[in-house]
């Protein structure tokens, strides 16, 4: 079976060509897949398979050709990812399977998802955060007071004072978090204010501990939190944020009315497995 | 630049063919390709060059036509890897580089290592383990006595009462170890005996914490050192352990002169990748 192997700020990924839908990719065969020692190893598999061959997009066939079939490393179905679409995009254009388009639809169990395709920077429009108001974590003996924000998934931003502070927090474990205020937990971001760039309105630094997951490299959906999180603070409706996390930089850009998130995504390696 | 992914007993590693020297492999390009998310990820490289063909090994070309050039995941160089070597055997065998032959030798920083390939077992002769006495640890609040073998590197071998206890044992940090008596460290495995198959003299399972790299799924001269320690206390000379580690099984036979470790080691994909 051929695969490849690609990330997008290090969230990484096995991508399966399946375009006629013949793989019957079973949750055991992922599992093994992911494997970082066993198998090939990433955070998620990506099929691609051709929306009108796959019983979960064929009512979308006619929108877009391709379907983002995403698979959690533990064999679970997962609706969305920002870097995973990414990820995806980049895969389709390099393989040749979009006939030299750069800006494209693509089909993900979360529905439509709209891609543009650049040298480096791909962009794709994710769904629009919604500031809800205020709650507080605490990390160790620590408590600290952020924003709450929807992006489908519910996140909490916390701002901290310095550079110093953002490397020195001990994320090896989910922060404490309500079960009243946060009933299906939360998104944890940490965020440290830095100087505007590349005619940004706002840049800041994010560590990240994803429910479910731990402290991750990037999260898409966190970073479009956080942007309209700092746009709020700033009293603008609409504005440009870079977002820098560990796995490198994403830019948010958000006119009130959608959110667009770019960043890189890479294929590292190809080839063939036996895995399948 | 081609690769293969590949791992005995949960020890991976990506293969490099090389096999007239023509790769100058830096440490940065190491540790890109063995990074878990932005590379293709592995716990090392094993580049396959023809001994004539590297400074490294070019005394040894009349012994053994490939050199394992070992190289860790963090860019430093490596003598010696059990696992390693079964695995860059069964690449040798696999890519028809040794001509049918399923006995051969294999030139390595630390010597010229004789190495027999079967269907699925490897098997490798390493260095004799001496049991040279005992020792103590303590893991939390708790205190362990043990058995002190030297296989090349030093290791401190505790018996459990059972499988409860070994599964429960915390080995996300290095067990204590008095500077005294371990003045270069020493690699930790914690067995328990279960009753032996295939003819073996005796059976255990093990976990292992390795100096330096923390619980791993395997470690070959571990299950060499426990092998030794299994057939001193049992007053036997020479004799055939089998090792359960958490990523597979390992046999150890001991005839007084030489140490055999035998176990799988799987090719999972071959490819190219476009980090070299």
């Amino acid at each position: 079976m051929r695969f490849a192997k690609a990330h997008g700020t290090g969230n990484d990924f096995v991508v399966l060509p399946d375009p006629d839908g013949e793989l019957d990719l079973a949750s055991a065969t992922v599992i093994a897949l992911c494997d970082r020692r066993r198998g090939i190893g990433a955070d998620g598999v990506l099929r691609v398979v051709r929306s009108a061959k796959d019983a979960d997009s064929a009512g979308m066939a006619g929108a877009a050709e391709w379907f983002m079939d995403y698979r959690n490393s533990d064999g679970s179905i997962a609706e969305m990812c920002g870097n995973g679409v990414r990820t995806f995009a980049r895969y389709l254009v390099e393989s040749d399977l979009v006939a030299g388009a750069t800006t494209f639809p693509v089909a993900t169990r979360a529905g439509i998802v709209q891609v543009e395709v650049g040298p480096s920077m791909i962009t794709v429009e994710m769904p629009l955060p919604t500031v809800s108001g205020s709650g507080s974590t605490s990390v160790g003996d620590v408590a600290y007071e952020g924003t709450t924000v929807t992006v489908g998934n519910p996140n909490l931003i916390i701002t901290l004072p310095d550079n110093a502070a953002l490397e020195a927090i001990d994320l090896s474990r989910q922060p404490e978090l309500s079960a009243t205020a946060f009933p299906k937990s939360a998104n944890v971001e940490f965020i440290v204010y830095g100087t505007p760039t590349d005619g940004a309105d706002a840049r800041v630094a994010m560590r990240v501990h994803e429910r479910g997951a731990g402290e991750t490299l990037s999260c898409g959906s966190g970073a479009c939190a956080v942007a309209a999180a700092v746009l709020h603070a700033a009293g603008k409706p609409a504005g440009l944020v870079i977002v820098d996390v560990p796995g490198g930089r994403l830019s948010i850009k958000l006119d009130g009315e959608t959110c667009r998130l770019s960043g890189p995504a890479v294929i590292v390696a190809t080839g063939e497995t036996t895995l399948i």
